[in-house]
């Protein structure tokens, strides 16, 4: 990992012709219903941790082809306890040995001493005791920036060549009641947060002109997403909401920026779910459900390749 | 935990004339120097996880008169990996069966359906699928508001009785980047974020008259804890920053609101570390460290009533 994350970013962004991260959220009642019967009849933490990771990887099979990269949302495993932390441990165990980026979605934040605690958890490429490889350890973590500098530095300093996800706008709908405030000195709550993520990225540019700190945008706001990107051209964008949130294509065409390498679309449940799970109730599961999350991937990645082309 | 958060922080600090919170931060280089050595000649993980929950063993039973509460900080245990977690899943069970209120500082955020799976796995009294006692439940959460009320509102309705604590003015130096900032229609972004807080707290108001949604303020700005008092009046402070970070007694006061009960002063590294390691490097740690510990989390316990009571 000596890259910088910008620059593997927009190299594999290049390569694979797509701007596709795909969420891993796992959600059991929308597993294919063979696995969900497996789970009812042996109700073990054992077995939910192998539903949860069997899943991720007939979804990271299917659409590694089409995707810049994955991004597990730490909540959906942090709610199972330790079952699903030993599955968020093997998805990117099974990430990693597929070369796949990995951004790990979980908004960490606090004070400096302590962020670098944060940081040391997923950046850090080494236990900080026993020196042997951190196997938490990601290419990227999005971060909430409300603390400020002394809150992010320490990322950035644990693993330089680390990228970060800095909450910006946020594509939830009631993001507008802090994050669209106006201050009296001009812009917006979201505004000044990308300003301040290009500030504390500006040194951290890539030779591809991006900076490893990047911002979260989501694509259910296209008017802000264009905002942002002229406040911030050369940082990379996040942007979540796409599907099941109701954002647009054209949301990830505004924040797309120089050589439209910029906007990365997050997908999770239209990708991870273009299924009826009763549909699947046979051991044969896998095979059924590869195809059509190759397909949701690619048609996402080609929706987006034809808006930003066009 | 039937009765809401507020009213047994209240009903507590009543009791035990007491306003301390005592963070559980552990820094292994302050840990006793006997325990040092115990890992350095045992470097494994069991080892590692022994020699943490022992040491808060030690804390806990020592400031546990003296204080209102426990304040473990997430960050130093996820960042020791699995070691790490299950000492905390240790400490957590230590606390509750000491029936000690258990504030967990994970600054945890997200939108609705994943803020929705943070609140399980740190709120929920039963786990959500085995419907087995979620033994990582705690009393109360810290969170960042960034994201809007639907992003806080999952957190409510997961344990209406448990408790939340919002950022608002944290107590970094460089809080004041984005929360200090003015916002033209009046007011900082820290005022509008304690604001938030108390509309969204309205609802869950203890016979105490406190809410169950708090804010964190830090003790090293007096004077905003004195504005933030005057905008929330019904909302209880959780102040960090005393002692190491310089915090003082005075905002302490300045946040109590009405009977002095609105303001609880957060320490860790001023109770837990007392000592030098060095001077530690027996079997006998603990009966040396705990009169130390003790001392240390009483003078602070009393130098705040003095304060609050002068």
């Amino acid at each position: 990992m000596g890259d910088l994350f910008a620059d593997r970013l927009i190299e594999r962004a290049r390569e694979r012709a797509s701007r596709v991260i795909v969420g891993l959220d796992p959600n059991l009642e929308r597993f294919p219903q063979f696995l969900q019967q497996r789970l009812r009849a042996e109700p073990t933490e054992a077995c939910l941790e192998a539903v949860l990771v069997e899943f991720n990887a007939a979804v990271i099979e299917a659409a590694a082809d089409q995707a810049v990269g994955f991004k597990p949302q730490a909540a959906f495993y942090e709610q199972y306890g330790f079952a699903g932390l030993r599955a968020l441990h093997a998805t990117i165990a099974l990430l990693r040995e597929r070369g796949a980026l990995v951004i790990m979605d979980a908004k960490r934040n606090d004070i400096a001493h302590t962020a670098g605690a944060y940081a040391t958890a997923w950046l850090a490429p080494r236990h900080p005791l026993f020196g042997t490889p951190n196997l938490w350890q990601v290419d990227a973590l999005t971060i909430n920036g409300y603390l400020g500098s002394d809150g992010v530095r320490p990322f950035m300093e644990t693993n330089p060549a680390a990228g970060l996800f800095v909450l910006a706008k946020t594509s939830n709908p009631s993001s507008g009641e802090l994050q669209d405030l106006l201050l009296r000195d001009g812009g917006s709550v979201a505004e000044k947060m990308a300003e301040l993520a290009a500030l504390w990225g500006r040194d951290a540019l890539g030779r591809c002109g991006f900076s490893n700190v990047g911002v979260v945008v989501g694509a259910t706001y296209p008017e802000e997403a264009a905002r942002l990107r002229a406040i911030a051209p050369h940082t990379p964008f996040l942007m979540p909401g796409i599907g099941a949130q109701g954002g647009s294509l054209q949301a990830v065409l505004a924040g797309s920026g120089a050589g439209r390498l910029g906007a990365y679309a997050a997908s999770s449940r239209g990708v991870m779910y273009p299924f009826r799970p009763e549909a699947l109730s046979g051991p044969d599961w896998r095979s059924r459900v590869s195809p059509l999350i190759a397909s949701a991937a690619r048609e996402l990645r080609q929706a987006i390749q034809r808006v930003l082309e066009g």
